[in-house]
């Protein structure tokens, strides 16, 4: 057994099953060992940065690492950026970036650069295996230390030597700790806070945020009149019929000082005070309402659902909320083809359970909205605002999740950056319904250039957003890539497109012309 | 005038007339200021890979920089891999990477992230704007630093308010001193070694690869008998009929050492002694001879070309260099499509003056060697190693060179890496041939699979290395950007659809089914 097969082993062990990769000549003694270690899939994925967002949707979804394979420097640099994403979800990864031999890496070869610096930007944990007789155990850290609460980033750079070099065998799992749990003394400042006239609201992230998170919030939210709220951008979010609600945070920095007015005490459970995502000339960063005291009931390492249990039993709350979305599937849109009717068509054909993945970007409001009453659901959010998440992190999901559908809203600009994610999507036979959202601009910056003070723009600047010379064929391309693909103009078409695709199983794109 | 405005008036002043752009939010001041300042093309490209891969393309060929315009540390990331294939080359880029308002960091936004540490792993430069009226200073430096000898990355990072505040105007260019010369002593030192028994090589990078380089080492290897050589990848190489040749060092580390036995004498111009790209087991990394004396005539940063001109006359050279390659257009191939039919098609067909841009991995030797007596081109090589930087830096050297026809030869696995390329080419009508090698593979690890030892491959190791399932189809995910695409079977279609797209204007793809 060499070091590669002595590292795969052990994460099987300790419970990774999946490994996304692209991977290079550095990297062939992992991917060999993968025929000798049974209980790990592999995904090959034809672009890096489609490699971590994989890894980031199945890790949200399956609540473990996946683990990831790239090649070297720039390999790790491709996954940059939905690493960024994953380590602003807290999902837990695991990275193995292949590196040269110890003994060439003094020669300076064309593809030796800074791994450690550039993984260090990237993650929580680093470290290089430097021995084929204890990358075992490295691996089995990496594995704990992205099992976090939150989860982590982990990354192990893995010489070729370390892994061409014979091992000693696999290493164990190593326990991974519960959370920790809220001390009684913060559960009691929490409830009298609650308990009095000042209002309070909830503001949740993580655990807190699935099923049974939401129940016990919405628990204390019916007995104290507490508001519960989410982030604009969440890791995963369970809503939808039967789900307890919570309210989103809107977007742009002065919406939310306008959402957040009147609120005194700010309770804050996994979550950090709201702060705009762009600063503005003149504006606040810093959202929190004056005057508004800030007190968190759990840290993000913290048990946070075990903390709204006790709060909620701390401030006499009912066994069970009451109040709850219920089910209100609308009707089929007819007519025109926009965000609303795109909405509408989707929360009333939305299977239970499904995974429905948000890059819509300014697209996705009404059907944020809509799909508030459709059947439960899982949501996830674009966390780390790195555009190019979407498409990845659905096939990531899909790994995961393969018994559910995963629907993916996504905007034009940002599914160009990865759009390689439906190559892996046909070759996994992943079912996954692609919505593309064909504004054909980068709209947000449309509105944001103005927003900061930068003027409506001259025909160069104005040209810069605007994707739409040449026009963008999504079918073609998702095709090009093994997906089938249909257009739609009409709410109608639409409507039958996304109920066909919903139905029907394995990957379909569907460019909505706005 | 703000600070964008400031920057941008700089750079133009220094000599900077390209922009490659992905910009966000925090960088609409300098987007808007694009409509203030004459002199600045600007160039959208969906993703940041394609920026910086086409401002090594136009680096390379226009021998001065362009300015990039990234997006924060994921932006910065996205670029990463194509910067380091430019730090390999010595190409001069400015990278300008927005970044939060200085206020707004300590927030720790979404998207924020270490860009200074990002920066540091692929950047000789960095420096951080923190005031508007010193940016334009900034950014005279960083032109600068990014003109040395040879080109260097530099990043000037660019907070938001440092971008919108109030700035004095712009900063004068700051003067590029020329490379220092080698010192007689060296001169008379290396041409003591040429004219003595032993057997010589001359290993060359940088500008001694240009035409007046190599006249000058041509006279240098006529009058002494060394060989001429340049690696494997090269930043860039003046070849075909009338030029100097070199023979290129191959590619695996025992061929390495095969082609360099005998030398007993190694004289580097701007070079570094060869070792293998990457390590296996029981095989050096270090490719010199045994008992080979090594000799530097010039470092990267001295006046190679310089160098090479004083050791002719030290050696007593003719004026005019005899040998050289003489134009030999090969006759159009028939039958079976494969690497040497098209290399052949290439070759006869190659239009004076082209530049060959070569991404073509195992597919790129028989092309290689029938264009060294095509006619006379310009030759850009791969030169970190990482893939998915041909159809970017085919783009760039189309924005540097637009009387130039641009031919890009690329394989399939890395064309997907950063195939928005082409949608840039289309958008800015670049006049590029890019042609696809579709061997549905990544086919060199399939080679080094068996090398570094890993065996032959089970099944799932060999499905890492295959991009066959599902087929990708090129013409489809060309048409899908813009651009016109056809598919050759066989050399008879290959060479009637160069031949037209040569003597046509504009993108265009041709898919060769291997």
């Amino acid at each position: 057994m060499n070091g590669a097969e002595s590292l795969l082993r052990t994460f099987v062990a300790s419970g990774v099953e999946a490994c996304f990769a692209n991977p290079g000549t550095s990297e062939m003694h992992f991917v060999a060992a993968l025929d000798r270690v049974d209980g790990m899939r592999a995904v090959l994925c034809l672009f890096e940065g489609v490699v971590t967002g994989a890894a980031d949707g199945y890790g949200r979804m399956a609540g473990k690492p996946a683990c990831t394979l790239l090649h070297l420097g720039p390999g790790l640099g491709n996954g940059f950026a939905n690493l960024h994403n994953a380590r602003r979800a807290g999902t837990p990864i695991v990275n193995v970036v292949g590196d040269h031999a110890k003994f060439h890496l003094q020669y300076d070869a064309p593809l030796t650069s800074d791994v450690v610096g550039l993984a260090r930007t990237c993650s929580a944990w680093v470290h290089v295996s430097t021995n084929a007789k204890s990358v075992s155990a490295d691996g089995a850290k990496a594995v704990l230390a992205a099992r976090g609460t939150p989860g982590q980033i982990a990354t192990l750079v893995l010489p070729a030597d370390t892994a061409w070099d014979a091992a000693d065998g696999a290493a164990d799992a190593l326990a991974v700790p519960a959370p920790p749990a809220v001390a009684d003394a913060t559960i009691d400042l929490v409830a009298g806070i609650l308990k009095g006239s000042r209002k309070a609201a909830i503001l949740i992230r993580g655990a807190g945020l699935l099923a049974d998170g939401l129940e016990q919030a919405g628990r204390v939210a019916q007995a104290t009149g507490a508001a519960l709220l989410c982030d604009t951008f969440v890791p995963r979010l369970q809503r939808g019929a039967g789900r307890v609600e919570v309210s989103r945070i809107p977007y742009f920095a002065e919406q939310i000082v306008d959402f957040l007015e009147g609120y005194e005490e700010l309770v804050l459970v996994g979550a950090q005070p709201p702060v705009s995502f762009f600063a503005y000339p003149g504006k606040p960063s810093w959202c929190v309402p004056e005057g508004c005291r800030i007190t968190y009931l759990a840290q993000p390492h913290e048990d946070s659902v075990g903390a709204l249990r006790s709060l909620a039993a701390a401030v006499g709350a009912a066994a069970q909320p009451t109040k709850r979305a219920a089910l209100q599937r609308p009707d089929l849109p007819t007519g025109a083809l926009h965000q609303a009717s795109v909405g509408m068509a989707i929360a009333a054909l939305l299977p239970e359970g499904a995974v429905l993945v948000d890059e819509a970007a300014t697209s996705g409001f009404a059907p944020y909205g809509f799909t508030s009453t459709a059947a439960p659901h899982d949501y996830l959010g674009i966390t780390g605002g790195s555009i190019g998440w979407g498409l990845p992190v659905a096939a990531g999901a899909a790994v995961a999740c393969p018994d559910r559908k995963v629907v993916c809203l996504h905007g034009d600009g940002g599914a160009m950056y990865t759009l390689q994610a439906l190559w892996t999507q046909a070759r996994e036979k992943l079912d996954v319904v692609n919505v593309i959202f064909a504004n054909r601009s980068y709209a947000i910056l449309n509105i944001e250039l103005m927003r900061v003070g930068a003027g409506n723009g001259g025909p160069k600047a104005l040209s810069m957003l605007d994707i739409g010379d040449p026009t963008l064929d999504f079918c073609k391309l998702a095709e090009g890539m093994g997906v089938a693909a249909s257009r739609a103009t009409t709410a109608e078409a639409f409507a039958d497109q996304f109920g066909e695709a919903v139905r029907g199983r394995g990957p379909r794109v569907i460019e909505v012309v706005l």
